[in-house]
């Protein structure tokens, strides 16, 4: 049964780290789902900081997570479950050796960002509309592109491993 | 002579990898070098994200490079040197597997930022008064307070490594 479960959280995890879930089917989104289907939230690029990670394996990639001011606020206070309005961004980059510290040191010690990678994502919080998927709705953008429904459809069941964090993976580093 | 130079670039490196050089012995700096000499800029745990890096062996932490608005507007402008004004601050944690990913993966797969480490570091650039290195000023600090001058003195040296970057090792992430 452990090993099931295991199992079953592995290939959950696997699948939200690489993407977010789109709450799929939830029609009841309503208008504002629609509009985050075509496009980013503006400015999401200058949104304060929230921390920072590395990821092995297939995605290979080094990555910031930020957020905007409702959001943010709510990390410093410890306020949880996130006001309606938080939105937290991933974003990564490849995982690049730097040449300049590795020539020095013979072999790699600094590890730089690269290119963008594994696509941008966001959650958003509307307790009310996305009550189905813990209050959060989940996307995922390759080059400014909403994924389709198949990246998406699994990976709110992951983020319930994250449920006594309100469904958020990362914590705030100050 | 090679190996010579390589030994020297690898000690260079380490030193400023884990800090940034103060202009040592600069007495010219005036004023505004006794205040840096107090205090951190306010407000820089809200400034703009450059990009993100990590380091191994000894320093093993996870970092994010952060800028102010003038440094920020350099980066994406491609305007180099950096205008007077430009600060620019290293950030930088524990680098820690997360506990969640490695049961589900049966290793690590997932490393997240953990305590704060390695101190925080400014670049702050006055290309009049600190002319004589490079026209940044650098400074590191430990729980708030500047590190003392040995901590500093031999970084500049390495920061030339970066010389046709204006000094600056990192580059700005997307």
């Amino acid at each position: 049964m452990k090993s099931i479960f295991v199992s079953s959280v592995t290939v959950m995890l696997a699948i939200a780290i690489s993407c977010f879930a789109i709450a799929s089917g939830n029609s009841a989104d309503g208008d504002a789902a629609s509009e985050l289907d075509i496009k980013m939230p503006d400015g999401y690029r200058d949104w304060t900081l929230i921390t920072v990670a590395h990821e092995e394996g297939k995605l290979n990639d080094l990555r910031a997570i930020l957020g905007n001011e409702v959001a943010v606020k709510a990390y410093r206070e410890g306020i949880r479950p996130f006001p309606d309005g938080s939105i937290i961004v991933r974003l990564a980059w490849s995982y690049d050796p730097l040449e300049e510290s590795s020539s020095a040191f013979g072999s790699p010690q600094s590890f730089v960002a690269g290119a963008a990678k594994n696509g941008v994502q966001f959650m958003i919080k509307n307790s009310t509309k996305y009550a189905s998927t813990g209050g959060w709705r989940f996307a995922h953008f390759n080059n400014g592109k909403r994924a389709d429904k198949a990246v998406h459809d699994t990976c709110f069941t992951c983020h319930q491993v994250a449920r006594s964090r309100d469904f958020v993976f990362n914590r705030y580093s100050p």
